[in-house]
This record gives C-alpha cells, sequence and structure tokens, in this order.
C-alpha cells in the first residue's frame, strides 16, 4: 500500500462549503485509500455531513473554529484579522507537519497571502507561481503564472520555468518535459526585456530544464510545449480569455444544433459523442490552481466548484504530496544555481541573483 | 450611388499573392460597385490574372514594379531598401492622396514601419495600434492593441480606448460603444500602474468614451464590451490564445463525432448545424488587422488568407473610407484634449502628455 498521506482541509472555504468539501473529500478517499484528512471549520456544520460520508468518517478528524476567510476579505486582512479561520489553521496543520497538504476552495489572494506567510519559501526561490493544468490537442499543459506576480524579472522567469518542469515531470507523469516562455513570436529580438534575458538563461547547456523557446499564443492549445512560463499577469489573461473562448464556442455549437429538426435529431444521435467531448473540456478536470515555490503543497481550488471539481484539486494534491514534489524542486534548484553560478564568469544579467541564496 | 472610393492593392503581399489579391479584389468590386483600385507589383504576373477578373478590369489600374517586402525582411531594412516595393508604393498612393486606402497581406512589421515612416500620425496621437474584431456571444468585439506596442503608457492606453471607440461606432456601425480595459480583476487596485492611471483617466466624464471599466479575459469572448483595450503584448497573446482555443475546440468536436457510426449519422443529419457554426466562426470574417492612428486608412490582411478573406480586409477599408474615420478620431481626440486639460487643475497625470500637442 501507498504511504499515508494526511490533507488539511478549509472546510468553509468555497461557495459551495462546507458540504462540497466533505463530498469532495469522501470521492477523493474512494479514489486515493491512503489519503486522511483534518477538517477545519464549524464543527456543527461539519459533523452531520460528516456522519453521512461514510468511510470517510474514519479517516477524518474536524478540527472546530468558527472564523472564516470571506471572499470580500482583502489578503492584509486576512493576515491580520483571520489567525483562526478555517483557511489559516489548515495551512498551519502542514507548518506544524501534522499534514502533508492543504487544499482550499476559499479566497485566492487571501490564501496566498497566508500560505506565504505561513509556509514561507522554498530556499532559494524568490517568488510563488499559481500553475494549473490545461486541455490541449495532444493532451494536457502546465502554464504558470497565472496571478501571483503581475510583473516579473527574468530571474522569476527561469525560476517558474524550473518548477513547471518538476510539476509537469511529476504530477503529469512526463519524462521529460518541453518548456516554453510564452512571447508574442518566436524570434529572438520580441518581448520585454525580462522575456529575452530569461530566454538567453534557459538556452544554456547544464540547466535541469527541456527548454523548447519563445511560443506564441495559439501554441498552448496546440501543445506545443508541456510547460508554458508567463508572467500572472498574461498567465491570468490567456487562462481567462482560454475560459471565455470555451464558453463561446460551447454556446455556438448549442445554437447551431437548435437551428433545424434535421440537426435537433442529429444531435440526438450524437449524444455519446457530445458526453465525451464534454468529459474532455470539463473545467473540473482543470481545476485547481497549485501554489508552487512554497515550503509546503498548497492546491486551490475553483470558488465556484462542487464535490467533483473539489476531489480533482485534492488529487493534484495527493499526486504532488506523493511524489515528494517540494524535495524534487529543491533539488533542481542547487542544479540551477550550479549550472548559473559556474556560467557566470561570462557575465549573465540573470545568473547573479539566482546564485545568490 | 455612394461616394468613389479608390483602393491601393500590395499585388505581391500574402503567401497566395497575387492571385488571391486580383481574386479578393474582385469580389470586394461586386460587393461595393462603388470601389476602384489601383494594383502595384509585376505587371507580367498581374495583367494575365486581371484579364480574367472580368469587371474589375475596368475599374483597376496597374502599377508595374518588380520589387517586393519579403516576409523575412526586418522592418529596419524595408525602410531602408525596399523603396520601390508593391508594398511601398501602394502606402504612398495613399500619402499622395491617389488612393483613400491602402491594404496589403504582407509583412506586418514591415507594413507598419514603412505605413507610420509614410504616412505618419494623426495630430496628437503618439502610437499607432493595431485593432480587429473578433466574435462574441453577443455579436462582435474590437481588440486592441494587437502587437504594435509591446510596451505602453497610460496616456497610450487612454488613446488606443478612443480609436477603438470610434472604430466600433464606424465600422460596426455602434450607436455608444462600451469600452473596457483589459486587467487581471476589476477591482481598482489590480494590474500595473499604467492600467490604473489610464482608469483614472478613462473614469472622468465628458471624454468621448463610453468607459465601462476594467475586464477580464473571459469578458472577450462573453461580448461584456465592444471594445477591449489592451498594450500590444497582451493583445498579441490573447488573440492568438482565442485561435488556439477555437483550433482545440474545433478538433475535440471532429473527435467526438468520429467515435460511433451512431454520432457519424448525427453528424449528417446536422451538417447544416455545422455549416452555419462554421460560417459563424470563419476565420475569413475576422481577417484584418487595422492600423489605426496614421494618417491614412492601413488595413493589414493575414498572410495566409484566400481571396474571401483578402475581400474581407478590403471590406474594412471601404467601410473606413466611407465613414472617413480618420476624420472621426481627430474631431474625438480634440475633444479628449479639451476634456483633459479642463481637467488638468486636479493634476492628474495622464492629462498632462496627452495635452500637449
Amino acid at each position: 500500500m501507498s504511504r499515508k498521506i494526511s490533507i488539511a482541509l478549509d472546510g468553509m472555504g468555497g461557495d459551495n462549503a462546507p458540504a462540497m468539501v466533505v463530498d469532495g473529500a469522501r470521492i477523493a478517499h474512494e479514489r486515493y485509500p491512503e489519503t486522511s484528512f483534518i477538517l477545519f471549520g464549524d464543527q456543527a456544520r461539519l459533523k452531520p455531513l460528516l456522519d453521512r460520508a461514510g468511510k470517510l468518517r474514519s479517516v477524518t478528524e474536524i478540527h472546530h473554529t468558527e472564523e472564516v476567510v470571506l471572499n470580500e476579505d482583502k489578503p492584509s486582512f486576512a493576515l491580520r484579522k483571520r489567525r483562526n479561520s478555517s483557511m489559516w489553521l489548515a495551512i498551519d496543520a502542514v507548518a506544524q507537519h501534522r499534514a502533508d497538504c492543504v487544499v482550499s476552495a476559499g479566497n485566492t489572494g487571501a490564501l496566498m497571502a497566508v500560505a506565504k506567510f505561513i509556509l514561507r519559501m522554498l530556499p532559494g526561490i524568490d517568488r510563488p507561481a499559481i500553475a494549473s493544468f490545461l486541455p490541449t490537442i495532444r493532451g494536457e499543459t502546465v502554464m504558470l503564472d497565472l496571478g501571483a506576480n503581475i510583473e516579473v524579472d527574468a530571474n522569476n522567469l527561469v525560476e517558474f520555468a524550473v518548477m513547471g518542469e518538476v510539476f509537469a515531470r511529476t504530477v503529469l507523469g512526463l519524462p521529460n518535459p518541453k518548456v516554453g516562455l510564452l512571447n508574442v513570436g518566436a524570434e529572438e529580438l520580441k518581448g520585454h526585456e525580462a522575456l529575452r534575458d530569461a530566454h538567453a538563461t534557459l538556452k544554456r547547456d547544464n540547466l535541469p530544464v527541456n527548454y523548447h523557446g519563445f511560443i506564441e499564443g495559439n501554441d498552448i492549445g496546440e501543445g506545443t510545449v508541456d510547460v508554458v512560463v508567463t508572467d500572472g499577469f498574461t498567465g491570468n489573461i490567456a487562462l481567462k480569455t482560454i475560459e471565455g473562448t470555451a464558453k463561446l464556442y460551447t454556446g455556438f455549437v448549442r445554437d447551431a444544433f437548435r437551428t433545424s429538426s434535421f440537426a435537433k435529431m442529429g444531435y440526438l444521435l450524437a449524444s455519446g459523442a457530445w458526453q465525451k467531448l464534454r468529459k474532455r473540456v470539463d473545467p473540473r478536470r482543470y481545476n485547481g490552481g497549485v501554489f508552487l515555490g512554497l515550503n509546503g503543497i498548497c492546491v486551490k481550488s475553483h470558488g465556484g466548484t462542487d464535490a467533483l471539481g473539489f476531489a480533482h484539486a485534492l488529487g493534484v494534491a495527493v499526486d504532488m504530496a506523493r511524489h515528494n514534489f517540494n524535495d524534487k524542486v529543491v533539488e533542481d534548484f542547487k542544479r540551477l544555481r550550479e549550472a548559473l553560478s559556474f556560467a557566470q564568469e561570462s557575465g549573465p544579467v540573470a545568473a547573479a541573483s539566482v546564485a545568490t541564496p
């Protein structure tokens, strides 16, 4: 049997919490029997849900707290005033080594701020990044940063590349994932200075990254690379643009099949195909932004998700814990720093500050 | 009958030139009988095509030149060494008032550089922007900048908002288009400094812009606003991400309908619906980036387009010429400068340099 994995749950985070959290944990426990849970939140609401959750009950311990982080709470407010919240205490369980990972569907900004405050960064990493995977023609691609850093420098992008590579290797199970930098053209002269400097660094040999080069927006869906690296501003806009375009197309397809009775009949005959299609692009499968770079595994589930989506986010956390994700990141950063400080004689701008611990 | 419109054509620009250019002009002339053309390029190749193009022949004059701008030419090279190219001469025809507008499917970077050099900017406008329209759930949306400016300041964004508004009003025919700034959240504190400053300026009264506020990536496809304003880096990535996602979905739908004979039958029955859908998202309908802010109408058609796509780009040029697009932009910039210099006492950073001619 696999090693036991203990998951700290923010029982009160998310639009459909706490019922969705408990039910998501029930589904995840069926899939991953090695899991156990510490559930933070209002005992009066959590207990009855847990009592109806079958086997989950015997592997879950409730930790009562009445305080919650609200969706409208500013990160700074959560940091100062929500120290007894279900979110705060769940993250703290990871810091105290009582849990292997934490999953929350609560306020993203607050979760990032509190997780960064409590867990701190992995040694040698400057900034955390939010990563997620997306469907592509060839399978799945990891994209980061999706919003943790509005502005980045070349070092941050290089760090994101390394963390994204480890994520694709461990969670997606790809042996040698290809990494690309998102830009407005494939030529060396294109884009911001930070992008060009990161490109120059990543092109070097001996780095723990299989670097493909610059990619463009259309390459995301085409699956040109396994890891798409970008700043949090561009990544957030690209991610939401994908969501909006997917919604648009779904609407167009639905409209098209409403136009005639022939079309409606065709729609009915093809209903199996539709279900298959829906499953393939089901946003619940792509639920969960992972916070990379923190000294502790922290997964953010979409605020509006249901139990199935939450179970997927739990699955990502389990994969990361199982594969000792953070240990692998630390190893790769050691290799990165060695490679870059070795190359430092040739005077690379980007290498200098990455090499500084 | 409508006022005559003379269009200068880069006969040699685009992967399928010159045949696609001549055939596109033929289609456009059928749609817009008020058009006539000056066709720049290799007479030996253009003449036989034109001879087979029916009525187009009588309204088209060929201007022979053997020089062409190649796809691999850098903008600086085109500026120095392609002064007799079909692209250069076509743009020059607009500067010389021999044509009302110019359309090219050639090298985008070269076209922008040469058009900016020859036509210059409209008075009071700092930077040109590339605009295009996109399909949305509600209809169509204009987005700019799509790649002319990798980095922008608040004034540039305000200028793009005004130009985009005029474009939506004249070419899309919307009486009072809503304008949004693309950001990573709707809150005032989000995003780059340039975005926040532009937001503060656009929120003022008396500006010739119906400003909606910040929007996010998913709002593009949802049609939340009629004009999406962003920098050229983000806009280019969003545009190409939309293209990639559309391609991904089309592939998914096709795959889904191949899975069973029921699905295949359904597909056949629904073929009318499919055609409708395809027409709705036909990239040829959204072909053509328009260069706004130049003292002359210049439309860029997609390099890989066919005659139908090129005809659509010609249609956009005709619409802009018909509605005196540039005169309206100049008028609105006058109103913008008045509104901003009036507000200058309160010390807005953004107003100062917009107000300087």
